[in-house]
């Protein structure tokens, strides 16, 4: 912490605003806030880079366009998540039995990793959320390339475990999975109202368990 | 049609930009365009009232600020979707003997309907996504006070149909069906591609029985 690095300069790199190694980070970092808190049209490039400590033209050297700095944050964080589901499918797999409870698990548990991860964490949940209910191509382009490599393992895993559910029943409850967790991650707020003030928020791990006990059913449910 | 009705005035109602007798529905209109495709901050009262064919002073005069504009937009159709939830709730219970399947399809219906009714209804479902995307207290606030009333009867009615669930447990499972079937409206093009473009688009009253048959297994699971 006490010693500085020397900034490592790039050949064609333009003079810096700053000389903290770490600006691309605090970039991301400050862009991340600022899409979740603003959504993309709310947000300013001169903003962040007044928030990151750094000039606009540095933060145009690094990042390009507006979308490019929102692209670049979305997938910072967003392949994390698609890493960890992974991880966690091949752990799953690896079990003697794997449940459809066990996969359904293993598919939300990052995300909430991510939301209690701290600030920035909660700032990419709050993104995420805005990016799916955009309807623009270019937002669903960013969640397939983000997302959809992970996902469809985890269809393959669950038709395995689901032989009289066609595969593409299977991908459809998916998505009927992914809009029930993405909701209630971005929404916890609401459900104390829908009960009458009589619970207050649910922990986070206990509202993890209800949607893999709800979503599994769903699942196992009888193809029509 | 071809007879025109004399517009009335209010005593203190500003000379208006139009003679039109329906300006305020114009305006509605051409806002939830505006809102569906701009979201709230991307939006603008200018387009909006050049849209109507209106000019902003109307526009400010009957319906005050933006956020107003929105609140509006909001409700009239948010309130014409609360108010079928009633009515097909009303013919649900006035069967024999009603299902958890026929309380869900009820509670979904109006939602497919007003998508189906025309680009009016369609843009306010693409609206009425980003409004649940939102953190704000604000836009919770406006869900809550347009849905929860028909909601809370729905609560009521599920449990009385699932004993064994806690009531605040039908509530909180009432949440994951809002975020499954929001999403799944406003989304259906990401379908395709997560079953390797081996289906079409799925006709919408297939999605809706198709959620009917995974919400219902889901509310029906054993409590933990």
């Amino acid at each position: 912490m006490s010693q500085k690095q020397e900034p490592r300069r790039k050949p064609g790199r333009p003079k810096a605003g700053t000389d903290q190694p770490d600006a691309r980070d605090a970039i991301l970092d400050q862009a991340e806030f600022c899409f979740a808190a603003a959504g993309f049209a709310g947000a300013s490039l001169r903003d962040i880079a007044t928030r990151a400590g750094v000039n606009q033209a540095l933060l145009r050297y690094y990042f390009g366009s507006k979308q490019d700095l929102f692209d670049a944050v979305f997938r910072r964080r967003g392949g994390m998540i698609s890493g960890r589901r992974h991880v966690l499918l091949d752990r799953a797999l690896a079990e003697a039995e794997p449940t459809v409870e066990t996969l359904v698990r293993a598919y939300l548990r990052p995300q909430w990793e991510m939301k209690q991860s701290g600030p920035g964490g909660a700032a990419f949940i709050a993104l995420q959320a805005r990016v799916h209910a955009e309807p623009e191509a270019h937002a669903l382009d960013l969640r397939r390339e983000v997302y959809d490599p992970s996902l469809k393992r985890y269809i393959d895993a669950l038709s395995g475990l689901l032989p009289a559910i066609p595969r593409d029943l299977v991908a459809t409850r998916m998505a009927f999975l992914v809009g029930a967790y993405l909701f209630m991650l971005n929404d916890l707020g609401r459900l104390a109202d829908l009960s009458e003030g009589q619970i207050r928020e649910i922990p986070p791990d206990d509202m993890l368990e209800q949607l893999v006990r709800f979503l599994s059913a769903g699942l196992l449910a009888p193809a029509i």
